[in-house]
């Protein structure tokens, strides 16, 4: 496990909301708190050069088409940054591709445009275009799905360097809690942190007691009503560590998984299927390697059952080269949307009964159990002071039930997912 | 705190369920496992001795009692094990006696009459006997309230040594899950958990490396579907340890806390002051030291508040003499019904809305997130192979829920509990 996990969960150090975008849906009492302190890009002006497309109309066109849908409310329409004069034509439109691109996010980028410029051909840079970019496909994707509900888009920062944005759709007509974050931390390693990595067999040598790292990624879990859709959890993030002699280590994690509260093989085909060919694009041994490691990582020992049906796992992923492992992970990242959503829409309007709904209450309660006790981001980021608790406990379900001596019946369909939980099967040979 | 927590709530090694008395009430799908393999006191006899006011009578009459109302269903209704011969007339009294008040038992106690019998007199009987008059007084005060949910009898064996009994009533008319737990383990003390120990500054001395122990208990959460009643949560419980020099270590733990919905005064100031009464006949300096412990225990860190509005809570008791510690045990347990009962009757037929059932949920969902992330004695049970995890998760609540940024409106009656669960109160001076 990557300590860039609980890090970009729940970043350390008191957090300061600085936008929060549109309230959640109130059915129950008491409301979502609310802030609403400016941001933007540090130091970002408000010119915006004449005859060019600019990030106001990127921004705003994207904003438009969602708010018109209803289904994106934004933070804020529009980061007004210039593109930086004295450049070359070519410059400029790698430029004006840059603006273009954060255009679609949910929220401007973490790091700003004007950072994100400046060292666009850095991996933290293009590792953060891509994290946002897949929030707002994913966001985007599941709220045409869900026609009604809106994403709330909470833009914190962290006191000790970097923030992050949290998308969070509750209580809407198909997903019962939706949470996509992303978080870019920066600063020093605390020292048990450094323990903890070096526990995993890094060796990392301090400059003056000092560790500066720099930590990003996109993690995210949707839970939908229906028991026949299933609940996703994804995750992807890169991690650099400076060395005393100005080297730097760096290394790549992630994975995707699913769990269903029903079986249905054809969906398990597909998802496992669709994650493959992301996987061998770059190397065939990907799969079943990571495959192996979600069955591993995923398991609620205390049960002796996998939490669900798996996907793919990996982590400390530092070859063959830094742009190859990029490319293997924005290959995993562009896969979710297929993976997932086509299983959603399939199943969204399957009828079910009361008695499938409780099997899928139960089955939130053991999500509960992993995500609370063995999930190492969690734990970890629940015991750093100052994490942002409610980007950390977003990937639980809105409801779950805890039943004493639960035992379906043999031969119904609810044991035949604990069959399946138990014993991992291999789903696309 | 204690290891004999998690010892008590999930004895380690292979569980051979023993016994199951009744199904439970069956509103959802599936059903509570059951198996009846036939238990019995070790060795016991089928002879019951003429004129002498029998165990099977007591029993029957006890049983018969609660059956009437419907409110107890018993795992069997007689251990037949008959009088040791031989004895005179006072011992004959004091073993009839010893059967008399197994007789009121929701099982026959873990030891078998025999064993307790043998060593009437040693704290490891009295403390089994008080644990399962515990049991058996918190279960039928709660069916009696309860009128018409039944408890199911679970009993339990471990292989190493000793055993337990689980009672367990689920969604009843008053209450939503109310589990009652006794456990009796004896073995060596593995070395994880002798670790432990002496990590909290035990000084234990191995005779040819084993460290023989023996550690019961009885601990209950009791969770009320209205959420102007409060959920209740006990534990009382016994350690020994066998020094290499034969002599042995002794201690007791235990505690009583509440976990209302919503704050009412009278109520806290009732259920502390019951608490704070049995503590004052043995020591004015017990209630204040132990309530401050309980307010310190019962706190969920990532959260800054605690799970409740405490109670008392206390660990590693072995003064003034074992004799006294045990009185004031006595006295604790003694203080559970009469410190809860009379608030769940106030509350029970309150009405309440759909709102005030959701601010429930939501604090069941902070109760597990203490439980699972926090609790020593449910992390150790669930860390340790073999335990009985139905034992140890008897404790999370049938339903819970999580909703992301949710904030209680100012001056709220949601607002009213947290702030005292942020700054907790003294409630009796």
């Amino acid at each position: 496990m990557s300590l860039l996990l609980p890090l970009l969960r729940g970043a350390p150090g008191a957090l300061r909301p600085s936008c929060r975008a549109a309230a959640a849906s109130r059915r129950g009492l008491g409301s979502s708190s609310s802030s609403s302190g400016g941001w933007g890009p540090p130091g970002g002006g408000a010119g915006v050069r004449p005859g060019r497309r600019s990030l106001l109309a990127g921004l705003a066109g994207a904003a438009a088409a969602l708010a018109g849908l209803g289904l994106v409310r934004r933070a804020e329409m529009v980061s007004r940054e210039p593109v930086a004069p004295g450049l070359g034509e070519e410059q400029e439109q790698e430029q004006d591709e840059l603006s273009r691109r954060c255009g679609d996010f949910m929220a401007p980028p973490v790091s700003g445009l004007r950072e994100l410029r400046s060292r666009r051909q850095e991996m933290r840079s293009r590792m953060e275009m891509l994290i946002m970019e897949t929030q707002s496909q994913v966001c985007r994707a599941l709220a045409q799905v869900d026609r009604g509900a809106a994403f709330t888009v909470d833009r914190w920062e962290r006191k000790e360097g970097g923030g992050g944005i949290s998308c969070v759709l509750q209580d809407g007509n198909i997903f019962e809690k939706a949470g996509v974050n992303v978080s870019v931390v920066f600063g020093h390693l605390s020292e048990e942190a450094a323990q903890q990595m070096r526990s995993r067999g890094k060796t990392l040598k301090t400059k003056n007691g000092k560790l500066p790292f720099c930590a990003m990624g996109v993690s995210s879990v949707i839970h939908p009503k229906n028991p026949h859709v299933p609940t996703i959890h994804f995750n992807y993030r890169y991690f650099e560590i400076e060395n005393a002699d100005g080297t730097k280590q760096w290394w790549f994690g992630g994975g995707t998984d699913l769990t269903p509260t029903y079986l249905n093989e054809e969906d398990a085909i597909h998802f496992h299927k669709t994650l493959k060919e992301a996987c061998d694009q770059h190397n065939p041994e990907l799969y079943p390697k990571y495959k192996k490691w979600c069955d591993d990582y995923f398991y609620i020992k205390h049960r002796g059952e996998r939490r669900g049906i798996g996907g793919i796992f990996f982590d400390d992923l530092d070859s063959p080269s830094k742009e190859e492992a990029f490319q293997f992970v924005q290959s995993c990242a562009k896969a979710i949307v297929p993976c997932y959503v086509p299983i959603v829409k399939k199943h969204s309007r399957d009828p079910f009964t009361p008695e499938e709904k409780l099997w899928q209450q139960l089955r939130r309660g053991r999500y509960v159990e992993f995500n609370l006790v063995y999930d190492r981001g969690t734990k970890f980021g629940l015991a750093t002071p100052g994490s942002r608790i409610e980007s950390i406990l977003m990937s639980l379900p809105l409801t779950a039930r805890w039943q004493y001596m639960h035992t379906p019946p043999e031969e119904s369909r609810e044991a035949e997912i604990l069959e399946v939980l138990r014993n991992p099967k291999d789903w696309v040979h």
